[in-house]
């Protein structure tokens, strides 16, 4: 897949060296969304930033059951199984649902490199993101559902308008934040209108 | 300095919009370290993810003192001045004691587009980090400056080599190491060693 990176001893840090070496990979990952007012595609490594800080940011604004510190580390690693499984479109459902399997082995391989109580750490909370089901998880995909709308708003429409998607596509896709962050969808809706007005959705 | 970026409503969540969105300038500044096996500079957004990801995943080796979530938090903002102020090369000296009042300005600018409860949070963290004093801090201080050195070790000595370092530079700037977390400094002097046998430093 990707090509090797050597292994120093660093004693009984080794493993995480490697592992931190390894992952370094999530920077050459590329997103369909660009930074904003560039032509650069951002890479998902930058995005699990950008992620982390919104949920610092809108910590106030969560419901009370979420604990921010555990939705800032689902953020931060809820990417890395993308160095081997890729990147795949948030409205590419077909493929989404072919990659799950490819993506249980990159978190088996790339969070097994981590000696025993970190791999079990980001695994338990990797799945616990996957499952979406606790409110820690669904906060986490409100906002990392969030971010390439509001980038999208903010630039002119961009991955929208180059990869032909609709506001129904948009709306259906994320329409679960109602539920968990009312607030948010309501300001979200109005401007997801506005951008098909304005020809940034079909 | 920067270009603007629009500010739409989102009702009580409109200044954080518009700081999440102003912050994705972060991923425009570049850093002398390039990705691994790659001819890309890496920008301050995405080493902001590696540096946070390299907290907790050594947590386990930082002194009981350490609040592990505050140096992620502190990872996360640590560079975000730099969208006004730049980033400065660790070794120039010279250059980052003169951009200490731009970085300031930079911090009172940026996090005062947040609420205030965010925004004090923000500032203090990030002055917290400058000031480099707390327990918190000084583990802080101590990954921000061995992931360049790591990703060096692991890239065969890029951005020494394209920027003319020196072994003694880099002893006298990171010696610090040896007094917080000795049993990582151990190890980084024996690679540093060998990394100037191999010509990676002068």
């Amino acid at each position: 897949m990707s090509s090797a990176v050597p292994v120093l001893d660093f004693g009984s840090m080794t493993q995480v060296i490697h592992f931190l070496m390894e992952i370094d990979k999530l920077k050459s990952i590329q997103r369909r969304t660009k930074v904003i007012g560039t032509q650069r595609q951002e890479n998902s490594a930058e995005h699990s930033w950008h992620f982390a800080i919104a949920a610092m940011s809108l910590a106030p604004y969560a419901s009370k059951e979420v604990d921010i510190q555990r939705v800032i580390q689902m953020a931060l690693l809820h990417d890395i199984v993308e160095i081997d499984a890729g990147d795949v479109f948030v409205y590419d459902l077909a493929a989404r649902a072919a990659i799950h399997d490819q993506e249980v082995a990159a978190a088996k391989r790339l969070f097994g490199l981590l000696p025993e109580p970190q791999c079990e750490h980001f695994t338990a909370l990797w799945q616990e993101y996957e499952e979406g089901e606790s409110a820690d998880a669904q906060f986490a995909t409100v906002l990392d559902r969030s971010m390439p709308m509001l980038m999208n708003l903010h630039n002119e429409g961009q991955s929208w308008i180059e990869n032909n998607v609709s506001l129904e596509q948009v709306l259906a896709r994320n329409g679960m934040i109602a539920n968990i962050y009312p607030e948010l969808w309501q300001y979200l809706f109005r401007h997801l209108q506005d951008a098909q007005r304005k020809g940034w959705l079909k």
